[in-house]
């Protein structure tokens, strides 16, 4: 029985003995490798070490000169912690030197505690547990429906991390859409960090669970060569199921006094190194180069550049017009959209709030649905953005992120260029409440290396926010909003990463008001009252919250006798009004005094919330005038 | 066949009648309760009226005078939406009337758009999906375990939200823990929100992972009385195995033209809501009141009052010297846990790491393993901390928490106490790299309503951190250090929330320091190298960063010429900087200068990355120079 390109042929008896060497070649690296370090897991690595040899030099089609070749298999080593195992692997394929790869851990050495994509033959980071499958099940996902390519994705989990529940979320998600370009192994080595896993080696019950949810489970010794080989092969022939090999393993596998010993996670072998290393080199039956060569790439996935992406038409809306900014989201997709065919939307049941439906009733084969799993939802997106294949944009109910919060962090060490909207956020979403309402968004993307924020206050704004979202190689957020607001915007005009617009302003301005959506609005109509009263107030759209506009900020601030009121619809920690004061305070001189939501909001109509939690523009005119008393 | 407390006899012919007829009067108040808010989930309330009305008023043990009686059982409606049906069965049980239902959504009602503790029946907020099934679980440990008390927890989940992989996180901790006076009723009603579920009416694929999950799964036709009654009875009488009631049922159940129709989600029947409300009345046989009480309640769990916690003994350190405060966690909690035994500590397989395994090995009955699953812990921890039966200790590296997110954030809508306490902060952490360091911790912690953060500096000053927060009613967060630092605190040193404390302080001083956690150490360090120029600088110790100490920043900040230097183990973003320089920004006047990471660090020895990243001593004493030039 052959797999065709998916898979080879069985190994031969010469073949398994090869495959068994090098395994041993790598537990030795592994062993020096911490010892060297003085810190990491080589316990966890050699559990794995069978299994990753099978993988890199029987299984997987890559190239050591192009490891991150458009077309080669993906392999993601989810358990990141046994990165000496995928460094040993590197090194027997030839990429990495034995000398190199004892700069583990080393400063100056990408030889990292945990794999990052500082490395080019590592797509993603991981480190942080259980969220490789929804990664991989991304790549998957590009590879069979966007690609139509042959190459396939190995994912190697631990299994005290299968506790996690992104990974049955990823599951669920692998066998709704027929994955079976997609290989999950399970490194049941029954130890977790601090004790036993809480199934130990009951390898049934993960296979009964893997099954549940749609895979194509198997129970296979993952020390025996031969028995991995051959499940990997099953999973090649299998269709439409993507296939779980069930792996039962001993951490520190060939480690005398360590094996399948408690007490052992995450730390060199010290003493034991010695036994260790006289132990596996006395299995290794030939000590000369094992002449393996990875299978070759089939190029067959369709090479990809990012062109500059342009709306397909500018905005076309009147001043004054009442839009939704997630009404907006929909419609710039499709712009975006006809103009690039690599554009691909993402979201978890929420479609018709976010109007990602838009997008997918205009090209819905290129929106997944991934229903009512957030965690798995980034993943996902995550994994369709590696290799710069594809720009991938992200929605959901902005409160809603928070849930894929440790995956977004993850996805910036990642270097992932994902596009993340939110829509229903603060207090102005109304009658659903607290639970539905984002407060802490801004304060969880602004802490994102790298991130730009945005928070369009009008659907000329919002267009091209979601266009430079489009362009921007890294992590963006928008934040959408429910209500519709009018356009303040000419269509004409341009917008600029981490620049802000000053919307009224006069000679004589007493006070800056630095708004942002909805909140925007309340400052203009303060902004009315006030100037009916005979006191100007400058007007700011922060527009970007990240970079802020620190030059007009402090410009603003300083012409206008010192003072700022921001007003955001937020709580107060973490957004506009800490960005905005934080930056205006390196230079001093200028008051800041911060309206934001006070409290937990219930249930109610929007305008009256807004007045009830600080933010309306009758708060604002209060602000303004105690500012100047 | 009786189930004796846990559960009466099957209901006989006529009460099933009755118990039939409750539920219909429940879908009449669903639509008109939705049609007088103009807003809410008719449809998705209407197909669990019937679970709901076999709960309230044959299974469940409750009282209507004081609803959060400690013994009574717990009803958690984990899809929040369909609340209406939880307002209809207590307005059914005789605690809200008719005219009140009415206020639904409306300001200054309780009756919010997604159910809030606001309410006296209400435990716990919901509304973000997926989250129900932990806080039950931790009910229902609390029960078992700690209270040994004959109450039963009851929890409705949707179909769609099992998507959630907290479901799975809470299936695999509940049945570890032989959870058999846990009870869950999926509403497998097959319509999400913006379509159907991944799963449609497949109850067997339902029924299957549940069982692989290990709880016993009953498919049940969920609009049957007496059939949910006869499988409720099940439950109640398996031993060492939660109960999964996989009931089928349909969304909009007898509202002619809505039923199992979709784009029905999330909207009052509008011109349907006329044969809605006929269909149901005529189904009703009697219309005269139901005649049905609650069954008794057992008083059996302990009653539980929280006194002032303090550590039994005061803290014994000696000047100088050098602990980990992560080490100092669990030696806190066993010097509080031997004044009080309610106090209960989590940790997700890292309890050799945050040291909580030292509370552990001190008191194991009051310690929770809850594997590396953290938002099931999370919830776990608002399930155990509910109606004030524990105090409850949270104990991860601090990175992991961001898995919660969504969960913390929830728990602060559901007045939860939780205490979380953070390890392996930050880039002083070394080898183990970024994917392990937390440098948006405080950000996020900062965000949730009420929440008081601590990053204590020495052992003195972390144990007096712990005892502050089990004394604290609302959520607390502290974060703990991997490095060992110097003790710096008086044993007899007290501390305050919202205090900082200055520790170097001269008439000369040029400029305040604010550091906190290791960056003091930092800071004190770059003290001697300054005074040693003959710079004098005033050091201040944040220990509480939130409520930040906005006085004591005004005062150091004026006094030393207007100028500050903050420094954290963080990103610029949401934490101690941020805090600071918002604060003393209100006023005006000081200049507030922030140094903290930049960019994301790599692994390598902890010195010299808070080199690199730009927090160490070094980094302080050049930028303070900076600010003098």
């Amino acid at each position: 029985m052959s797999g065709g390109y998916g898979q080879p042929a069985l190994p031969d008896k010469n073949r398994v003995a090869v495959l068994q060497n090098i395994a041993h070649k790598m537990r030795v690296h592994i062993v020096n490798m911490t010892d060297a370090s003085g810190s990491g897991h080589p316990t966890s690595s050699s559990s794995a070490a069978d299994i990753l040899s099978c993988l890199f030099f029987h299984v997987m089609h890559y190239s050591v000169e192009e490891p991150r070749h458009g077309s080669s298999d993906r392999f993601v080593l989810s358990k990141g912690h046994a990165c000496p195992v995928l460094y040993a692997a590197w090194c027997e394929a030839g990429l990495l030197s034995k000398e190199h790869i004892l700069t583990l851990r080393k400063p100056d050495s990408l030889l990292e505690g945990h794999p990052t994509p500082r490395q080019n033959y590592i797509d993603v980071a991981t480190g942080s547990l259980g969220q490789g499958l929804s990664i991989a099940a991304g790549m998957a996902y590009c590879g069979k429906y966007f690609d139509k390519a042959s190459y396939r994705v190995f994912c190697i989990m631990g299994d005290g991390e299968t506790a996690e529940g992104s990974v049955w979320e990823a599951a669920a998600f692998s066998s709704h859409y027929k994955l079976d370009n997609l290989v999950a192994i399970v490194d049941v080595n029954r130890l977790g960090q601090s004790e036993a896993t809480a199934l130990g080696h009951s390898v049934d019950v993960y296979k009964a669970r893997y099954d549940a949810f749609g895979w194509n489970a198997i129970i296979v010794d993952g020390h025996d060569i031969m028995a991995v080989c051959k499940a990997l092969l099953t999973a090649a022939t299998t269709k439409d199921k993507p296939t779980a090999l069930i792996a039962k393993t001993l951490k520190g596998k060939y480690f005398p006094g360590v094996e399948d010993l408690d007490n052992w996670h995450g730390k060199p072998l010290g003493k034991q190194s010695g036994p260790a290393l006289e132990a596996v080199k006395a299995l290794i039956t030939d000590n000369g180069p094992h002449g393996l060569s990875p299978r070759p790439i089939k190029d067959d996935a369709p090479k990809i550049t990012f062109p500059k992406v342009q709306l397909c038409e500018p905005p076309k809306h009147t001043m004054g017009e009442k839009i939704a900014t997630r009404k907006t989201y929909g419609e710039a997709l499709v712009k975006l959209g006809k103009n690039y065919s690599r554009i691909v939307a993402l979201d978890g049941d929420t479609k018709n709030s976010t109007f990602a439906i838009t997008y997918k009733n205009c090209c819905p084969e290129r929106f997944v649905e991934c229903f009512i799993a957030e965690q798995n939802m980034v993943g996902v997106g995550i994994g369709l953005g590696c290799r710069a294949r594809n720009i991938v944009f992200v929605s959901a109910f902005a409160a809603f992120f928070t849930r894929a919060f440790d995956q977004i962090r993850m996805g910036a060490i990642s270097q992932t260029e994902v596009n993340f909207v939110g829509s229903h956020a603060g207090c102005s979403i109304g009658e659903d409440g607290p639970s539905q309402m984002a407060l802490e968004d801004f304060a969880m993307f602004r802490t994102i290396p790298g991130a730009v924020c945005f928070y369009p206050s009008d659907a000329v704004s919002a267009e091209r926010a979601f266009e430079l979202a489009a362009n921007h190689r890294g992590v963006t957020f928008t934040r959408t909003s429910r209500p519709a607001t009018a356009v303040v915007y000419e269509n004409t005009e341009t917008f600029e990463i981490g620049k802000s617009k000053v919307l009224r302003k006069s000679d004589g301005d007493k006070v800056t008001v630095v708004g942002a959506g909805v909140t925007l609005h309340e400052a203009l109509a303060a902004h009315k009252t006030l100037q009916a009263e005979g006191i100007n107030i400058r007007v700011v759209d922060a527009f970007c919250l990240k970079p802020v506009d620190k030059a007009l900020m402090v410009e603003c601030g300083k012409a206008t006798g010192g003072r700022i009121v921001t007003v955001e619809d937020h709580y107060f920690e973490g957004g506009l009004g800490e960005g905005v004061a934080a930056a205006v305070a390196e230079d001093g001189g200028v008051k800041v005094h911060r309206l934001a939501v006070t409290g937990i909001p219930r249930s109610g109509p929007a305008a009256l919330l807004m007045e009830d939690y600080g933010i309306s523009a009758n708060c604002i005119v209060k602000a303004v005038k105690k500012m100047l008393a």
